[in-house]
Formats: C-alpha cells, sequence, structure tokens
C-alpha cells in the first residue's frame, strides 16, 4: 500500500472552549502538496451501549437533536469525560444518568471512528444485557431525553422511517444483534429484498 | 411525546469559507433555559455507496483520513456539490472519479444524520450491483485513493480488526447485506456469540 499521511507543517487554533476545540492546520501531502487550511475538530472519546432487556427488547432514548433541529431516536451514548477512567466506566454513568439503568452484562463492540476526516475522536461501542431500571433519570439542566424499551423489530421500522437515523447508533445495533446471533431479526421490514 | 425543538435567539458565524461553516447559537429550551453558545456545523448532505460486483464482493476504497491521521478502509463517498441535481448523481459522480466503476443498477438504503448534535447534515447511502471498473481515475490534486473488491467476509474481517472504521459506512454496509438478504455472511467472524 503506498498510501501515507500527511506531515502537519503548522497548527492553529481557532476556537477552544468547553464545548468546541477548531485547529486549522498547515499540512503537505506524501506528493508534496501544500493544504491549508485544513480544519480538525479536536474531541473526546464518545461511548453508547446497544442496552437489551431480558426479553431481548433494545432500550431507546429520544432527545432533540439541535444540529438536526429534530427530535431523534438513538441509543444511550455520551462523551467520556476527563473523570472516567475507562469507556465502560463512561458508558455505565451515562447510562444511569440518561435512563437510571444498570445491566447484568457488558461487553466490548469494538471502537471506530466517528469522522476521520475531520474529527479526532473515536466512539466506543458497548452491547449490555439484562439492563433494567432502578433509579430515576440524572439529567443535566439542559437534557430533557424520554427512553422505553422496544422489540427489535419495532427498532427496525423506526431505522426504516428514519425516526431512529443517527448512523453511528445505527451501525453499532446492528453489529449487536450480529454479537448475539440475532440478525434473522433484522429482516423485518425489508422491503425490497432481491 | 413531551419533547419540543430549542428556540434559535441569536446566531453568529465564527468560520465561513469554503471548506467549514461554523455557527454559534443562543439557544432558549422549551423548559426555558438559555444555551450559549451551541456551536452548529453548517454541512452539505454526504452520499455513500455500497457497491457490489457481479461476484457480490464489495467495492472498498483507502485514503488517509487527517482528522484520525490513519489509513482508513472505506466505501466509496463524497460530499453533495451544488452541482449535483440529486444525491444520486452525486454518488455516481463520485464512484467514476474514485474509481472509474460504474454500475449497472443503484437503490436507496436512506439517508441518516452523520452527527444530529452538532451537523446539519444528511448521509444518502445507496446500494450499487453489478459494479465494474470501466475508466481511470480522476482524483483531485490532494487525493490519493486505493480501490478493490473484496468478498464480505473479508469486509467483516476489516470491521473487526479496526481497519474498516468509518462508522457511517459500517451502518450502510449492514443496510445493504439486510437489504440483499446477505446478513447471514455477516456473522463470519463473529468471536463471541452468546
Amino acid at each position: 500500500m503506498s498510501l501515507q499521511p500527511w506531515k502537519i507543517l503548522q497548527s492553529r487554533y481557532l476556537v477552544k472552549d468547553r464545548w468546541l476545540t477548531l485547529r486549522a492546520d498547515k499540512c503537505e501531502t506524501a506528493k508534496g502538496q501544500t493544504i491549508d487550511p485544513f480544519y480538525i475538530l479536536e474531541k473526546n472519546d464518545w461511548a453508547h451501549v446497544v442496552g437489551f432487556d431480558a426479553d431481548d427488547r433494545i432500550l431507546i432514548v429520544r432527545q432533540y437533536r439541535h444540529g438536526a433541529r429534530d427530535i431523534c431516536a438513538e441509543i444511550p451514548c455520551g462523551v467520556i469525560d476527563d473523570e472516567d477512567a475507562t469507556p465502560l466506566d463512561a458508558i455505565k454513568r451515562e447510562l444511569l444518568e440518561e435512563t437510571g439503568c444498570v445491566a447484568d452484562h457488558f461487553e466490548s463492540l469494538g471502537s471506530v471512528y466517528a469522522n476521520p476526516a475531520r474529527q479526532t475522536n473515536r466512539v466506543h461501542s458497548f452491547l449490555a444485557t439484562n439492563v433494567k431500571l432502578v433509579a430515576e433519570q440524572q439529567l443535566d439542566e439542559m437534557e430533557e431525553i424520554e427512553f422505553e424499551f422496544l422489540d427489535i423489530e419495532t427498532v427496525m421500522d423506526l431505522i426504516d422511517s428514519g425516526e431512529f437515523s443517527q448512523s453511528l447508533h445505527i451501525s453499532s445495533v446492528f453489529l449487536a444483534l450480529r454479537r448475539r446471533g440475532l440478525l434473522d431479526r433484522a429482516y423485518h421490514g425489508n422491503r425490497n429484498p432481491f
């Protein structure tokens, strides 16, 4: 493979606050082309969880997402804070805060890039089983989150209708169904089989 | 459902050039909380394609991604330009430019949000069949892209190893296998079945 990374000749920060870190790089490609500016968002890693209850229903959260200006159905997710020792600690915390749920078993589904072209961060994906409600939500002042357990077929309906439309989370739903041997149930609603 | 969108009280642009549009909104939540700033990236929609050749192998591209500082295996993708009449036109153009390939048949796998929390754009996902090489690549000066057709099992290996690590694209690979009735082949390499 002949592909080579770019060199960073110079970096400057355009925004650096609690909410966003935007960097502009001056780069040189392996072929010697100069690219300036190439914008990069430095971000903390994220974590999310595909949580199944004892009946194999998936825990879905809904919240307003201002980028899309839409109410989105998703899976529980959040930013890994500096005080989280591991991605697993982060997602256990987010699950409890957003939904008041805990789980008997967690396992990693791997980590991928959120957007490798412009963002530095990875997304750590988890599968949880025997998820159950044990507490009240503990939301930040600006958070408003609704949640419910939905069977796999209903989640596929939400994906097909566009209501569950967070791409990063669809990927993990399929990886979780694969890990659990439940991909046959993903065929529900497949409108145009070859 | 009680969830309500936020009101935008004021918007200002921090960066607005060919490569990036960064907006800071002053918002009011439905509960009356003020949020300022909430950063939004205004972006054109994207398109990508899961392309199968006549032997059901998937067309994979590799390129350097500067956000991740990594060489990433992905599917052909690109920004929908103002001159593209439709998302389908855009992905046909990208497929030809990045790989020199055309396809007999395209169909939509739907569209989702790239990151509904902070980005405005959608990602339009396509399935293509009978993809074949007909021309040379036509790359931009700064682009360097390698491509090859890989069987479904090898693509699953790349996902498991982290080499194919673009979350938005993993989602579409699964949606394409679902549409084509090939999800059983996604079990390849599943290391920990329940």
